[in-house]
């Protein structure tokens, strides 16, 4: 393995092991010292990768929104109906902050960004676009009703997703979180869809969750 | 001044004061000095009062509680219909959040409970209770379907509202927490309101936003 192969794997290991201990402990809670130890470096590897705990966690949360734009490019791409699409991101994306690490961790640090010296506002600002443009695509699908406010909806469903992932990962480390968004989309599809085809979306909260949840 | 009282206030002043701390730190970056800085008192009187960070966190957050379920005790009580009165209580409660240093402290230690010995459930809990009531209230008032899951609608109002607070205070300092929960309520009610009765109702996030926010 070349020196730099090396390198671009030990900062992968850094980041994962930051990213458990930042999951548990919160940003103020986890010390260099504690990543040291969980990633089995000394300090000062750690250092040469790393020059503080903001750049790491920075580095978490990058590696997150990666992952998380990813699928939103992935999903954007769909040849399914933007309202299909916009439940399977919610669906897939609680999936990956379930069973994810870096992503659980990566979220976490994003909320507790008031913290860092710069709060970290990009991630809610792209899945509130990426909303947007989703639900553009239901409105011209005709799924979703031509009078609904897009960037309002956009701006009330990015963050109702994220209270519903911090409740169910406080209440049932979200065990439950897949029943709580089959609800949540419950709670919001009648206020998007179409009155005539209600009948054949009301049940897309349960099929988009036995597919992607 | 009695020994007795001067304690009480002195308390008193130490839950301000950690508030204050936690509340821009978060749990893990708040440090017992800083407390001790915050409230201009020794270590040793500090920890006369408080044994631990943990036990100070818990009073910050019974003390947010104890604010949010006094409002709750008193909306429950009032006159006005159940529907209205859920609204209030989200507006009001966004209210202290926004105003309100214990209250905005309290919130954000319970949102990261996860770090304490023993994660803080009851507020959570508490809350979706409340919402049940009303709900039910409502149904009875003739405002919201007879078919509506309350407790699934309950399970999905409460953490929106979490969402709804958290994310407005990342990106505005919650400044335009108002908006967002008229926003909110104009998502969820027509999921949740008698048809015949919509006209009536539909304004109601604006009007109680107007009165309350």
């Amino acid at each position: 393995m070349t020196q730099q192969a090396r390198a671009v794997e030990t900062r992968a290991a850094i980041i994962r092991a930051a990213a458990d201990v930042f999951g548990d402990l919160g940003y103020g809670g986890a010390s260099m010292a504690d990543i040291c130890l969980a990633a089995g470096l000394t300090k000062g590897a750690l250092y040469f990768h790393f020059a503080s705990k903001d750049a790491l966690a920075l580095a978490v949360i990058d590696a997150q929104h990666e992952r998380a734009l990813a699928l939103g490019d992935e999903l954007l791409h769909s040849e399914q109906p933007g309202l299909q699409v916009l439940l399977r991101m919610a669906f897939e994306l609680g999936r990956q902050v379930r069973d994810d690490p870096v992503s659980r961790a990566g979220i976490r640090l994003t909320m507790e960004s008031s913290n860092l010296s710069t709060p970290v506002v990009t991630p809610y600002e792209d899945w509130m676009a990426a909303c947007e443009v989703l639900l553009q695509r239901a409105i011209r699908d005709g799924d979703v009703r031509a009078d609904v406010d897009v960037a309002a909806a956009a701006h009330f469903i990015s963050p109702a997703f994220t209270g519903v992932q911090v409740v169910s990962g406080v209440l049932t480390g979200r065990a439950d979180l897949v029943q709580r968004l089959v609800e949540m989309w419950s709670f919001v599809l009648p206020s998007l869809v179409v009155p005539d085809q209600w009948e054949r979306l009301s049940a897309l909260p349960e099929e988009m969750a036995a597919a992607w949840g």
